[in-house]
């Protein structure tokens, strides 16, 4: 009766679908014999094409397309400098005093902070169930369990969905479904990346996965963000390299999506990896279009373990972005060919007397030290202004009230005819490096400045007349120690390398100038004077210091392929190797301060000089209040386990009297057990519930990796890292006896530093 | 009886010395107060210096060690060669003609050979029981295994002591003492490291031991030997990277065993592995002087996995090596400072223009494309000269003769004033890199040779009157292509890399000039004249023939590095991409080939255009038929659980009936367990045989990693990369149902690989 069409026309119908269905197969088509071959050929090209195996086509993609964006946004940024017409009017003028030039030259940045786009946030924390702690004194990492598998299960398994306002960024696990483990993080603001994304892509290489945090729609915002930031220039002195790697690693988790769509492939864990890792490098490598050392920075910076194959991909997208970056510099007539991005004009024919080593010696010494206590205090305010009431109210709700504050501040103290003009501040962020990486001794400059220089050099900007050379660069120094600090709190997407780099090759040219004026013949009495070079200083000062601040060595050769000059690679290898044994002996990297602050999981390193590490096995700080469960194990016992704890998996062993590891079944298997087990019961009594048991009606997964009580320390700290592993169980002679999870491991590594 | 001294003289002189001790302890020794507060001073000093962790200390001494080892042999080494009287003298006089100018020039390398040391041979093949074998055709390698536990069980226990000489390298377990597995490598010759010991190096990182490979007693052997190639110069062409990482390999492990007696500490697996990735960073480094890219050639050669915390090591190591090595040269007054090893004076304001990219492309298809054929063909005669009966025979008894008749033909073939003159081989091996590397274009220079160029000019050497310069260029690559191919034949301590390198950049030579031929202006018809530079195609060609062969990118810093020149850094990286992505796709490296040849084992890499592969699980390829034990096994059981398998290891399940898998049982184990029970056997027939089961009586290792059915064999192999394992067992629900091992692995990718 509903049919609202008889069934003679519908037969009928369905013939003439046939009949054109046939039509269109056979016929309609011309020449089949042309188009076949047509066909051929092009499969012949789609099947040699994937002979090279597709992902290097995406890697490339990757590289040029992260390169075209970092390059348009340098020209949108220049342009926007220029177009600044106060600042740019005040520049050309000279240094306008009073209130009117504090409003055109220090006031300029102001309107950034208000300008960052809001979207994405707030659909999201209603349906998730946070506005109402988003109010309170909200931190900005939220720890959001998945929502249960079913919404069935929920009223009798543990709740755990409430949010612990209390504990910022406290961990819990969620039903697990598959994953081995699975957070989701929630940005309060798409924008809001502190510690410059960084340790967030690093705690996903470690295995935990963060959802949100590479979704592609965050991409937009997260890029005209951090153009407003970078439009600031020098004033807030912040830098790009964190929130690209960030950046290009969405890109790559989108386009890894994409290929599956593509080849028709699964996704395959690996593969993704694979492409994070090349995605880091891009990163890197396309800010400062330096493909081999972006490739070392970021796997330094990001994992302990790394596979060779990884470095190749890496490798090759970071120099398609390098190649891409520099090309459209070539085109955009900046350059007139492929040269290096920050290039100096370094004299290569004697870069350095041997009793120099000495003086490297002694700057590596300093930049250990200057990155010690920069750590530190960092990581003092980062605590602090999330424990100040007032901070963390303004950072809760009002971001761009407390952006402005501390924009306006730094503002104030950089506005050049103010004490801007003690520290250079009209210069931007790569006028900076250009000037501190100048061939030319400033000393010498100064003395004879009449003669040599021209007007409007970048070093003059450096040259106070009360102050000398020497005082703007003390002075800079002290004050950008604590702005640095200052800005790394701002809740914009910027990034923090950059900025530490400008501060080591400021602490380098200063230390070289130094020696400049203290042997102005060069070392050496006796032969022809062989002035000592300050850029070289400046060089290693850079290297030292941005290596020391993020534990890597790399940046040794990222100052070479950066400057393209070689011939101070190794005195700034000796810099960067004492810089970095001092800061790694007593802090933890940039980096990884917000994994520790915000309690990510993290394991600090076994410090070779602990030799009793070696001596500790997983028996002396394994937990042994495992929840297990027999195979025998009905409704009642299934119940209690799940109630006893909020593991994502559970191990099951043969009876609880012969407690042999069988295997583990999940948390929403378990659910799903207890689903289908509870109306019967509720029925008929318990004679059903009994009759389901848990090693007939779950899949049990087997095990692929267990401790034995004599696993040393060693061996299970590098096999979670190696495996990206989060809980392992111990058996004895095949039973369950205890299990050893990432904060078992951390325990024991903190005893092994700090005896009682 | 047998006292000498009577009881009452023994009291008293016991209670002398204990006199003595006391006055030793307390008043013997001046000032105790003063001695204290010097040894707390000391104890204080020793714990600071601990606090570095000593490991540090031992990899300073291994690089400064290497370095100025790798100094003096090229000071020897430059020595000789000034010394031999006759060739320097024929230098002198020209080219002088006849039997007697052959003589000088050429069959001066001929003792080479002869002076060979052949030390540490004949006992050992005496005490090994190899004597037999090794006078028919005995091949370089022989898989030894380790003598039984005890003579006792041998009988008993299947007999695989004997050696296989109609399989070349075949592979035997040993009986297991502890170790995973072991094998002993046997060198009928010291000195005979056929790959340049690379290959070995590879084999141990990957968990494979070759116990007398790392024997400090070679070391000395070595170096000599490998002086004595050397000293041959270009006649050979053959260079030092190989054995030089094999001598820090030496040293490393020598170094290790130093340690554990100093600090009391027991060796440790992972410091072993520490150390010997640093030595390899420390070889390559010394040679080259270039410690970013040597660490980095050694991690791609070498490993497919690797910890970032050996990465500081080795550059920790290979940064003292560099630096020992350049400062010695400036303490020999070679040069005035500290500078790039083989420092070329390359222009660096414009390096290339944007077009000649194409050109750098073509020179990467053009290395790539030689690459395999060398590969191929170098691979194909090691196994020819295997199989021919004559070479095989003078190769195994006569070895001096094989090579003196190689030397002899290419010191016919090099004679200077023969064939000679059209392939510059008057040159050194430093001298013909230095002089590829010239600055300058030689077809420039030979136009007006007699304006600009002085006479006795490197670059002359290759301009041959009638041939030009085009034609000793095409001449050298032809010639040396089949030379070098048969010098690695030569069983003699060499390396092969410095040989590709100078060839890939006599390609890069070739193709630069002939660019340079045909635009003389360079590329733009407009504009200044911008000409072509064919000193940076023979970087971007040594770069990547060197790489491609080896199947390394690093070398594109490699050669940045060494010579200090950083301009074309871009087009060289894209040269090597080019020439391995062709490489990597059709052969296998040059230090894979041995490994296969030698059947030593190896796991080919998953191409990622296999899509297949991901879907093949462990099921389809484990060995089903294991040879297991169960707990209540007897001696019966396990007498023919020896004889029934060869394995290291043996998996002990709970019985047969349900073979749960409880642990592993070493073979070295059940050969006691055998001993212990025989006699009784005997004895009371089988009453007690029966009473000692294996379970009671053998310690069970428990499991540390087992595979399900279902693991992938990406998840496999990425396993045994990274855990270096050699045998895992697959298990089902705690099940035992195979195994898998190295073998099946490999057979399951050439599946993959060669579908049926």
């Amino acid at each position: 009766m509903e049919r609202p069409v008889p069934g003679g026309l519908r037969g009928e119908k369905e013939e003439e679908e046939e009949e054109r269905v046939l039509v269109s197969e056979h016929s309609w088509r011309p020449c089949p014999t042309a188009r076949r071959r047509v066909q051929g050929c092009l499969e012949w090209v789609k099947r040699q094409l994937f002979r090279v195996g597709e992902d290097w086509y995406f890697l490339f993609i990757l590289g040029v397309l992260m390169a075209t964006i970092s390059f348009t946004m340098d020209i949108i940024i220049a342009r926007l400098h220029a177009g600044k017409t106060w600042r740019g009017f005040h520049r050309r003028l000279g240094a306008p005093r009073g209130f009117g030039g504090y409003l055109s030259g220090g006031a300029a940045p102001l309107p950034t902070p208000l300008l960052q786009p809001t979207c994405g946030c707030t659909e999201r924390s209603e349906t998730s169930g946070c506005s109402s702690t988003s109010r309170g004194p909200c931190t900005p990492w939220h720890w959001l369990p998945s929502p249960p598998a079913s919404p069935r299960a929920s009223p009798r398994t543990p709740e755990v969905s409430q949010l612990h306002p209390d504990l910022p960024g406290s961990l819990k696990c969620p039903l697990g479904d598959g994953e081995p483990l699975k957070f989701e993080f929630w940005f309060p603001h798409p924008r809001l990346a502190l510690g410059s994304g960084i340790s967030e892509l690093k705690t996903i290489l470690m295995g935990v996965v963060l959802e949100d945090y590479l979704a592609i729609k965050n991409f937009g915002a997260k890029v005209v963000g951090l153009t407003c930031t970078l439009t600031c220039g020098s004033t807030l002195f912040l830098g790009k390299v964190g929130p690209y790697v960030h950046l290009s690693a969405m890109a790559a988790a989108y386009l890894g999506k994409m290929r599956t769509t593509v080849t028709r492939e699964y996704e395959n864990k690996f593969k993704q990896h694979e492409m994070l890792v090349a995605a880091q490098a891009v990163g890197v490598a396309t800010v400062f279009g330096a493909p081999i050392s972006g490739v070392l920075f970021s796997i330094e910076v990001m994992s302990p373990y790394f596979a060779v194959r990884d470095y190749w991909r890496g490798f090759f997208a970071a120099t398609c972005g390098a190649f891409m970056f520099r090309l459209l510099a070539v085109f955009n007539s900046e350059q007139e060919t492929i040269a290096a991005v920050f290039k100096s004009n370094l004299k290569i024919d004697f870069p350095f007397d041997l009793l120099e080593t000495f003086f490297f010696l002694i700057l590596g010494i300093i930049c250990g030290i200057v990155a010690c206590a920069y750590l530190f205090c960092q990581r003092w305010l980062m605590v602090a202004v999330r424990k100040n009431q007032l901070t963390a109210k303004l950072l809760a709700t009002d971001k761009p009230v407390y952006t402005v504050l501390v924009v306006l501040l730094f503002a104030s103290i950089t506005f050049p005819p103010g004490l801007g003009q003690f520290m250079a501040s009209r210069l931007t962020m790569k006028e900076y490096l250009t000037s501190l990486f100048e061939n030319r001794t400033w000393g010498l400059l100064t003395l004879n400045a009449s003669g040599v220089a021209k007007p409007g050099e970048l070093w003059q900007e450096w040259d106070h007349p009360s102050a000398t050379i020497y005082g703007t660069l003390i002075f800079f120094l002290l004050m950008k120690f604590w702005m640095l600090i200052l800005a790394t709190t701002l809740p914009l997407p910027a990034g923090y390398f950059m900025p530490i780099f400008i501060y080591g090759a400021a602490i380098g040219r200063l230390v070289g100038e130094v020696v400049a004026l203290l042997f102005p013949r060069g070392l050496y009495s006796e032969g022809p004077p062989r002035p000592i070079i300050p850029a070289g200083y400046a060089l290693a000062g850079a290297a030292a210091f941005s290596g020391s601040v993020t534990h890597a060595v790399s940046t040794s050769l990222l100052v070479c392929e950066a400057t393209g000059h070689m011939g101070h690679v190794l005195p700034t290898v000796l810099a960067v190797l004492v810089a970095n044994a001092i800061t790694q002996k007593n802090q933890p990297s940039f980096y990884d301060a917000p994994i520790i602050v915000k309690k990510l999981p993290y394991l600090p390193p076994i410090r070779s000089r602990h030799i009793a590490s070696y001596r500790v096995v997983v028996e002396e700080f394994m937990e042994r209040q495992v929840v297990a469960l027999a195979k025998g194990d009905g409704f009642q016992e299934v119940l209690a386990a799940l109630d006893a704890s909020t593991d994502a998996e559970y191990p099951v062993v043969e009876s609880i009297g012969s407690p042999t590891l069988v295997g583990t079944v999940s948390r929403s298997q378990l659910v799903t057990f207890l689903q289908s087990h509870e109306h019967p019961q509720a029925l008929q009594g318990e004679k059903l519930a009994i009759m389901g048991t848990l090693g007939d009606d779950c899949t049990i997964e087997p095990i692929m990796l267990q401790f034995s009580p004599w696993t040393s320390l060693h061996q299970a700290y590098h096999l979670f890292q190696l495996l990206k592993l989060q809980r392992v169980f111990v058996t004895r002679s095949g039973e369950l006896v205890g299990a050893v999870s990432r904060a078992e491991l951390r325990r024991a590594i903190e005893d092994v530093a700090n005896p009682k």
